[in-house]
């Protein structure tokens, strides 16, 4: 029997249930079938607080109804093979299926560094499994240290959760100079730390495993200085990487970083293939090369634009920003756009704008402490490249603003007269709201000394 | 003795402030006077705070280091008369200042309803006087029963506050169909008032007071309706007139709602003096009619643009776009823009775009309620001409994140994949972000039907 669609989405993840749902808004009379593998998808994003404050993890299960109040079908199963020029998959149980329009939202699987001992028991990664990550849950039961292998979001959410919910000895082993080094400056990099170690969290930076050491079960962390740390588990937080061998299997052009490769409407090497999320390759917002920023917000618009595109041009990505947001101990951080250390790696004159103020005005008023904000400008054009902030909780509502910002290529001038609203009990006071003046103190940089007389 | 000065602002609030710091950060070698007439200036908009959680009316007093260590220089009196032929004011000490470029900052007064009997006692205003405030807390101290009169922001604040710091009956009279009509669409106030009922205020709506009455102290609020509510205080908060009585004494060109008329670079009618903030005439962002919006953040913005503006010619004010937000009850609630009901009376064709979700992923978190957005766009273009939204404290940075996509004239399909960070315990997830899914739905709305054969 050969069952036939106007659109198949592969993948459950944000990328594909996206994808399915847009093009059901977009072209609400065809048929859309998305196959999955997993019978319950979890919230990526959502994984670390499995190990914390959610005290059972079906809690962080993705709602199916989603899906079928949409009219799209679902499938589970593997998809084994395209065969591109008929228009068909066929899945591991050997049935086929036809589609018009394909969209590959394959995903990404957690990178393998070049460690040794990687497969002895109780060493896990991150994965979006279910029934892998009860198997985790289990071993943190017995275990008493933890050692987490990397200091990306993930390695610091899980180390935070891990500690304050389970009193367990937890390391992180960093192998850059700070935790999050990658998405912020060091000054909040050096904030989120002291987050951590005030927690009781422990941190090893700028130090490589060489190997995990034990009978069966791992025991010991090497560490390439000849350190070495006990550990009952470990869990590996080493960056994920793009699931493209049924894209590149089926002959499709994959991009520089290994992800499927995509232009602007997200249409893949074959016209009637699109892809999108963290199988697709990324491209950044800033001059277009290639960057290796796989998140779930970024799969969303990447799925918004694939799924409008299927059957009518209707939008393009600009590229990724890079939006990212994360709660550390007490404080929410927050980055957009290019850290100030990146802006110059990659070859830009810049102009920094700093600022930090009461997250409530009078500061007198309850639950008040202090959100920071640090700009990063373009010299010569003046035009916003970046972004970072830490404070409350509403960091993660003004690093949108700060994506907006960047999206519509804002100068620092335009900026420091924004018209934001706020409220005692809900931002800084006018006169001090931080995006704004930073904005004007990069503003006021690039005048002349001499402009007044 | 004549003391010369390069720049003189005149007034204290947000607007003179901010206008002073902009000229100092601007013209670093300009001399900068501002004159103002309290010894100890408020923070507007923390007001209704003093009369509830701020336990000391102190705490709401505006930090004075803020000029000095911007070098500005503070003079405490009353200008009486602007001789702009010499370019100097006459104080009411009998002492002249002149000034090479002026700024009024001279702020609002309180509007006066047409009601018989407001000059009993206990009955006040909201002035920005510390002294003054002093006495409406006394008298709280001895009242059971306070009227609210005018159930706009800072009424529904202060009946919040009263109500919930001070156990008072506290009953708001409002003329229009529900509290924050002004700001919000009915199912927006229907929230708030709902808030407010549920901490015991009582709410009296398309009710018109007549009459003030009592023996010397008020006594009674009577309506037009014949309804007579007992009262110890009553507190009027029916808005604000802009205080341009020194401007129109020197001659200055006022605007048609009584606000000293500038152009978008904040100049008056005489081009050495510039106004800013509430005694400032206000241009929609909109379409440039004149608006009755005076908020604290606007008056920032436009300090900011002519403090710039005082020697050399650098922005502009692109008009009010009216970014409020505010806090009632457990609910922070927030608009920016154009709300349905008037751009329907101002004549646009519009589409609305409304989406829903749990501000935190998944919802089995703490502390997790719902987020609603509410968009308006202009039919014709597809740009967002308005953007509402009531949640957590949030809604207070996401309100400005609309402001940004207002200010750059955003359309529906743009902002369906607009690129937002999200995070578990920060925002909504990524397929639901509500701002996004709310712009995909006018987006798709403003397809042809047949548009996928």
């Amino acid at each position: 029997m050969e069952l036939d669609y106007d659109v198949v989405v592969i993948g459950g993840g944000t990328a594909g249930v996206t994808a399915a749902t847009t093009a059901r808004r977009h072209y609400p009379k065809k048929k859309v079938l998305l196959i999955r593998r997993e019978e319950r998808t979890l919230i990526p994003c959502g994984i670390p607080y499995m190990f914390g404050v959610l005290d059972d993890p079906c809690k962080n299960v993705n709602p199916e109804h989603i899906l079928s109040i949409r009219g799209i079908e679902v499938k589970i199963g593997e998809v084994k093979q395209i065969f591109r020029q008929d228009k068909k998959l066929l899945l591991s149980t050997g049935e086929e299926i036809g589609y018009d329009r394909l969209v590959l939202a394959t995903g990404s699987r957690p990178a393998i560094p070049p460690i040794t001992g990687l497969d002895r028991k109780n060493v896990f990664w991150i994965k979006k499994e279910l029934e892998y990550l009860r198997q985790v849950l289990a071993a943190l039961e017995q275990a008493q240290r933890v050692v987490i292998i990397g200091g990306g979001f993930v390695g610091a959410e899980l180390a935070e959760q891990i500690r304050k919910y389970r009193q367990l000895d937890v390391t992180i082993v960093e192998i850059l100079p700070y935790c999050l080094y990658t998405s912020f400056d060091e000054e909040f990099c050096f904030e989120a730390e002291r987050e951590l170690q005030a927690l009781g969290v422990k941190i090893l930076t700028e130090k490589k495993v060489a190997e995990l050491a034990g009978a069966e079960r791992v025991q010991e962390v090497h560490l390439e200085d000849g350190t070495v740390l006990p550990a009952d588990v470990v869990i590996v937080t080493t960056g994920v990487r793009p699931a493209a061998d049924l894209a590149q299997a089926a002959g499709i052009s994959l991009g520089p970083n290994g992800g499927i490769l995509v232009d602007r409407t997200m249409a893949t090497s074959d016209p009637h293939i699109f892809s999108c999320g963290d199988c697709a390759e990324k491209f950044s917002f800033f001059g277009g090369n290639p960057v290796q920023i796989r998140l779930a917000s970024v799969a969303a618009m990447e799925a918004r634009v694939a799924g409008a595109n299927l059957f009518v041009r209707r939008r393009e990505s600009p590229g990724t920003v890079g939006v990212f947001s994360s709660k550390i101990g007490e404080k929410a951080f927050a980055a957009a756009g290019l850290i100030e250390r990146i802006a110059e790696e990659e070859g830009y004159d810049i102009l920094l704008g700093e600022a930090s103020a009461p997250n409530h005005h009078p500061s007198a008023l309850p639950g008040t402490f202090e959100t920071k904000v640090k700009l990063v400008f373009d010299r010569y054009t003046g035009i916003l490249i970046g972004g970072q902030a830490v404070g409350s909780d509403s960091v993660g509502e003004l690093v949108n603003l700060l994506s907006a910002c960047l999206l519509h290529r804002m100068t620092a001038v335009e900026m420091a007269a924004f018209q934001m609203g706020t409220h005692p009990l809900l931002t800084p006071s006018p006169p001090a709201y931080p995006l704004v003046v930073a904005a004007e103190e990069a503003a006021v940089a690039k005048l002349e000394p001499k402009q007044e007389d």
